[in-house]
């Protein structure tokens, strides 16, 4: 069994040290962006809210926000190319979905007077969201089918990744005001690995056998 | 901005009817199963149990948990080629865990004599496990970026997929006794659509702008 869709998700791994002076070119963050745009989610709700951290303004920022735990990743915070901020929006609402259906119309996936009828998909969200109007738990899910998308297109570009869920989502929400009505819980830098410090580049790949995650019945 | 990544993530869709007549060749769901395998979770937990439904009995038993509701996906059950039924396990334990390991020991990733510092990253289940043991939303998030990897090596076969949060996780739980200690709160139907009766194909892509949903700091 061979395929590139093999190859390169044998080929990428969690990178643990990265080299400073390397950057993404722009025309492959171009490429990530538009794919993390056209990810998919439940009832393309796209709950989510996407901070690229660039600058070396907003690499301190980010930096400083591991002051009080997972120092293991503040490192990557100034060595990495880029880092992606994951963020879902806590409390979804009709609103947020009514962009959505009018980017539909917009674009003529749906007719103009079919906007009521549209709004029939928001019960997945009424059936998600509890008395305090917070559905966070649901949102959540979907910013993770965005940053698979994310890993696997980083993949075939071959740029290195580290998925972080060891992050300080409180003292990000301080830090990035950008995201008020959204929660960070997940982040991934981005760039190429330190070929000497990377202990993680030349260990061999390593997933629990087939037999044991997946039964065809 | 072009790739080919843009291209199949342009293309991708949820399929609404598919043609049941076709079915997906032994060749690419190998592909397929091995991509899914592969897919990133945090500290490599892989805390999912991956259901395939392949034969008329499995789709039968498929099939009969839309009875009491979400009727409108029913139909997928037996006109798609297959159904993956993506479940997470709601306890995830040090033994567990210890699989992993085990597997990282196996294949000459973690030295034997390291066994025990390696558990120091189950550190992340801990913080995600409340008093009664339960990490389901923790593991659920896991089992999204492998929906997410799975969607993306679709569109990149050219299959088409519906992914579905419109199932019952409690009758899909009575029906499947191989989903003991496992929840499934997603499915991904697989196959072609039919062309006559998929309305859903022709329709315009429809995405949020770039500017409503990314920012680069």
């Amino acid at each position: 069994m061979s395929h590139p869709i093999l190859t390169e998700l044998n080929h990428r791994y969690t990178a643990k040290h990265y080299d400073a002076s390397k950057r993404i070119p722009q025309t492959d963050l171009d490429i990530i962006y538009e794919a993390i745009r056209l990810s998919p989610s439940s009832i393309n709700s796209q709950p989510w809210k996407i901070l690229v951290i660039e600058s070396d303004e907003a690499k301190q920022r980010f930096h400083d926000t591991f002051k009080n735990k997972f120092q293991f990743n503040q490192k990557h915070a100034k060595t990495a190319s880029h880092t992606i901020l994951f963020a879902h929006k806590t409390h979804y609402s009709r609103t947020d979905y009514e962009h959505v259906i009018d980017t539909d119309i917009a674009l003529g996936r749906t007719p103009a007077e079919n906007k009521e009828q549209a709004f029939g998909a928001f019960a997945f969200v009424d059936m998600n969201t509890n008395d305090a109007g917070n559905n966070a738990a649901w949102t959540k899910s979907q910013v993770y089918i965005a940053l698979g998308n994310t890993m696997n297109a980083l993949a075939r570009l071959n740029i290195d990744s580290t998925p972080m869920e060891g992050i300080d989502h409180e003292l990000i929400s301080d830090a990035f005001p950008e995201l008020e009505g959204y929660q960070c819980d997940v982040a991934l830098a981005m760039g190429y690995h330190d070929a000497a410090e990377d202990y993680n580049a030349a260990l061999p790949k390593s997933r629990l056998s087939v037999e044991r995650v997946l039964t065809v019945l």
